[in-house]
C-alpha cells in the first residue's frame, strides 16, 4: 500500500472540518510512533516527517483512581463507559451506533481442568459484539473520527468481519457506506457485508489490490468525504481494541492477568492492548505488576512468529494459506512492534497448524459452549501448545480471546461435524445407534 | 404428542431427587392453567385432572418495590438479576452456565422515521444472546430445573436455534446433551447443534415425527435422567421468556410500553412477556397502565392470526409452509392462550407473507444496523402492516422483537443480496460502475 503522510492529506483534512476545532474527547493530537513527531487531529496515518505510523496521544484525566473507577463502573454497559480514555467525544453514548463492548469474560473451569491450567482460565467471548467480532469496537471509534472530521460515507476494505462490521456501524448512524470486497468471497460474508443497504463492491483481484485500490480512491477527488476506517482513520480505529484491555481487567475486578493470548493479523490489536494496560497502570487504576503478552498465528501465515523464533527483529512478508482468513495478513503492518512487546513482556509468539485451530474449536466448544470464528481456535491452539510446551505458566491467571463467531467460518469444522447417529423415528433404532 | 401427566411421571421424577426437597427458588408449585390444581415441583408438564398444562406457580417477594428494584439493578449484567423472579435457586449465577440475557434494547429512530412512529420505537435485540437467539434464556431457565431434578442429560427435539442452545449450555453447565433434529436441516444449523460436542440424533421424519420420538423415549427406561427441556422440563423452560418483559421495562427506566409485537411460534414466549408485565405490576416495579400486545406470524403458518380475525377462541392447525422456520408450529399450543391476551389488552394478531418477511429484515438491517433472522422479520413486518392499517398507534411507545440471528437464516437474504458493482481494481472501473 502507497503511505499517505500529513502533508499529502492536507486537502482530504481541510475538505472537512478544520482539525483544529475537532472534539475527540481526552485526544490530544497524532503522535509518530517512530519519532514522536505531533500532529493536529486529522484523517491522517503517516508522519510527514519519517513515515512512521501515528497513533493517538492522550490528555488522560487526572486525580483520585478511585473516582474515576466509579464514573466508568456507572458508566453505560459498552465501550462508552471508557470514554474518558478513548478519542471519543464525552456524549459518545447519545450518538446513534451500536454500542459494542462489555462482552463476556468466561471463566473457563472445564477448558482449564482439560488443558491443567490451575491459576484461573477466561475466554474473553467477543462474538457476543453486535456483528459478533472485535471489529465493532474498532468501527465504532472509526466512526466518532469519520463524524468529527465531517465525513459522509464510510469505508474500508475487507475480507469479511470489518465489511459487515462498518455496513451495520453506517446503517445505524445513517451514513452512506462503500465497502470493497475480493471478488471470491464466501457467500455468507458476502450477504453480511451487503444486507446492511451500503455499497458493495466487489474486485477482481486479491485483498493485497483491493488494498491498494483504496489508498489510490483516498488521493482521489471521488475519495473526497470518504473515511476509510482502516486506512485515514486508522489511527483513531485502532485505539477501539484498548478497550478489551480495559473490559478484562475491570471484569477481574480492576486487576491484570498474568498471561494473554491475543490472536495477529496485523497486530495492531495487541500493541493496543498492551497500550490499555499500561494506561490502566498510569491511571492508578489497576496495581502495576508484571504481566505477559503471546501472540497467535496460523502455521500459514506465520510471519511474526517466524521472526520471534528466529530473533528477528523485523518481520519477512509471506504469502497466507490458512483457514484462519480473518489472520491472513502476509506483511503485518505491527509486527515489529508485536514483537518488541512479547519479547518486552516475557510473552512469545507461537502458531499451530490448520488442524490443531479445528481442535481447538472444537475443544472450546465442547468445554465451555463457546462456538469461535478460525481466530479464535487460533489463539486457544496456540495457548495449548505454550502450556504444553512449558511456556506459559499453568498457575498463573490466564486470558485467551475469541476475536470473532465460528457461524461465519462454518466451513473450518462442516466437514468434520455432524450428527451421531441417522435413525428411524422409534426405540429400536435409537437402542441400535448405541447412544442410549 | 402424547400427553404425559403428572401421575404418569411419577416413576421419572422419584428417580431423580424428591421434589419436595427440590431449591428452585421463589417457585413453590406447579399450577394447572386451565383448572389451577397446584403440584409439586417436579419433572411434569400436564395436570393430572384435566391435561391442561402446568406453569410455574410462585412466592414472589413482597415488600419496598425501590428495594427489589436496587436488588435487580446491582445484580449481573444477564437474566439472573432477575432470580428472584425466576424458577431458580438464588446462587444460580455460581453455576456454570451460559449467562444469556440483557441485550440491547436499541432506540430505532432511522426505522421509526420510515414508519412514522412518533411516539418512540424500540427494537430488542436479542440475537445479542449467546447462541444468538431468545432461546438461551429459556434453556439456562431449564438447565436449573435439570440441576434441581438430578437429570444428567440435557435434550431436545429442535429444528435449529434450540439446538444450538441445548447443546452450548450442555457443554458449558457439564452435562450430557442429546438432541434430536429432522434428518433434512440445513448445512448451517447442523453444525451449530453438532459443534459443542453432544449427541446430535437424526431422525428420518418430519419434526413432528421428532417431537413424537422424544415423547415415546420421556416414557421409556432410555429417557431416565434426561431432561427435554421442551417437554418434561417446559413449565420451567417456558418461564424463561419472562426475563424479556423484565429487560425491556428496566431498559425503557421501569416503564411498561404501550405496545409491543411478539413474534408467535408455539406462542409460549408471547404469554409470558404477558405474564412477567403483570407481575412487575404486581409487584410495583411499574406503575400500572394498560399495554397492548400483538402477535405476529408468517402467512404460511398463521393459524393463531386465522383464528383471531374469524373471531375464533380455538386454534385450528395448518400445515407450515414459510422461510420463517423457526416460527413454523403448524398447532401451536398456546394458541389459545394468545388469542386471550391478544384481545384482553386490545392487541391483534396479524401475519405477512414472506415476500414481506425478507422486505422487512432489509429495512431493519439497513435503517438500524441490526441483520435480523426470518423470525425477526416477520414481526418487523407485521409491526408495518399494522401500522398502515392504522391498528398500531404510531404516537405509542413501541417495542418490537428481534428473536434470532441472521447469520442463521443467509438463505432467506442471499439470492436477493450481494455486490453493487464489481469492478477491476481501478479509478476508471469504479467511475464506470457510477457509484462514485
Amino acid at each position: 500500500m502507497s503511505v499517505l503522510t500529513s502533508a499529502d492529506q492536507a486537502d482530504s483534512a481541510d475538505s472537512a472540518d478544520s482539525a483544529a476545532t475537532v472534539d475527540l474527547g481526552p485526544a490530544a493530537a497524532l503522535a509518530c510512533r517512530e519519532c514522536g513527531e505531533r500532529f493536529p487531529l486529522g484523517p491522517i496515518f503517516a508522519c510527514a516527517s519519517c513515515f512512521g505510523p501515528l497513533e493517538v496521544a492522550y490528555d488522560l484525566p487526572g486525580g483520585d483512581p478511585e473516582e474515576l473507577r466509579r464514573r466508568i463502573e456507572s458508566g453505560p454497559n459498552n465501550i462508552w463507559r471508557y470514554a474518558p480514555l478513548l478519542p471519543v467525544p464525552a456524549d459518545v453514548a447519545e450518538h446513534p451506533n451500536l454500542n459494542p463492548g462489555c462482552t463476556p469474560l468466561v471463566r473457563a473451569d472445564r477448558l482449564a481442568a482439560e488443558l491443567g491450567v490451575t491459576g484461573g482460565l477466561y475466554v474473553k467471548d467477543d462474538s457476543g459484539n453486535p456483528t459478533h467480532s472485535f471489529k465493532d469496537r474498532v468501527v465504532a471509534n472509526a466512526l466518532e473520527a469519520a463524524r468529527a472530521f465531517g465525513f459522509t460515507t464510510l469505508s474500508c476494505s475487507s475480507t469479511g468481519n470489518l465489511a459487515g462490521a462498518v455496513g451495520a456501524a453506517a446503517a445505524r448512524a445513517g451514513l452512506r457506506s462503500c465497502v470493497f470486497i475480493p471478488h471470491d468471497l464466501e457467500q455468507g460474508k458476502v450477504v453480511m457485508a451487503a444486507v446492511y443497504g451500503g455499497e458493495l463492491v466487489a474486485i477482481e483481484g486479491t485483498y493485497d489490490d483491493v488494498n491498494r485500490f483504496c489508498s489510490e480512491l483516498i488521493g482521489d477527488p471521488i475519495g473526497e468525504g470518504w473515511g476509510f476506517v482502516n486506512v485515514n482513520l486508522r489511527p483513531y480505529y485502532a485505539e477501539g481494541s484498548k478497550t478489551l484491555a480495559y473490559e478484562i481487567c475491570e471484569q477481574l475486578g480492576w486487576e491484570l492477568p498474568d498471561q494473554l493470548v491475543i490472536p495477529i493479523a496485523s497486530g495492531s490489536q495487541l500493541t493496543k492492548i498492551d497500550k490499555g494496560l499500561k494506561e490502566l497502570i498510569q491511571l492508578g487504576l489497576v496495581a502495576d505488576r508484571p504481566y505477559k503478552i503471546f501472540g497467535a498465528q496460523a502455521e500459514g501465515c506465520s510471519p511474526v512468529s517466524r521472526a520471534f523464533k528466529d530473533g528477528h527483529d523485523v518481520v519477512r512478508p509471506v504469502k497466507p494459506n490458512t483457514i484462519a482468513k480473518s489472520l491472513a495478513i502476509g506483511n503485518p503492518a505491527d509486527g515489529p512492534y508485536v514483537l518488541d512487546i512479547a519479547r518486552r513482556t516475557g510473552g512469545a509468539v507461537e502458531d499451530v497448524t490448520d488442524e490443531e485451530v479445528v481442535t481447538a474449536i472444537k475443544l472450546l466448544a465442547r468445554t465451555e459452549g463457546i462456538f469461535a470464528e478460525t481466530a479464535g481456535g487460533v489463539t486457544l491452539g496456540v495457548t495449548r501448545k505454550l502450556l504444553a510446551a512449558g511456556v506459559l505458566d499453568p498457575a498463573a491467571t490466564t486470558v485467551v480471546l475469541n476475536t470473532g463467531d465460528g457461524l461465519k467460518t462454518l466451513d473450518a469444522v462442516a466437514g468434520t461435524t455432524g450428527p451421531s447417529a441417522t435413525i428411524r423415528p422409534n426405540l429400536d433404532s435409537f437402542r441400535e445407534a448405541g447412544l442410549a
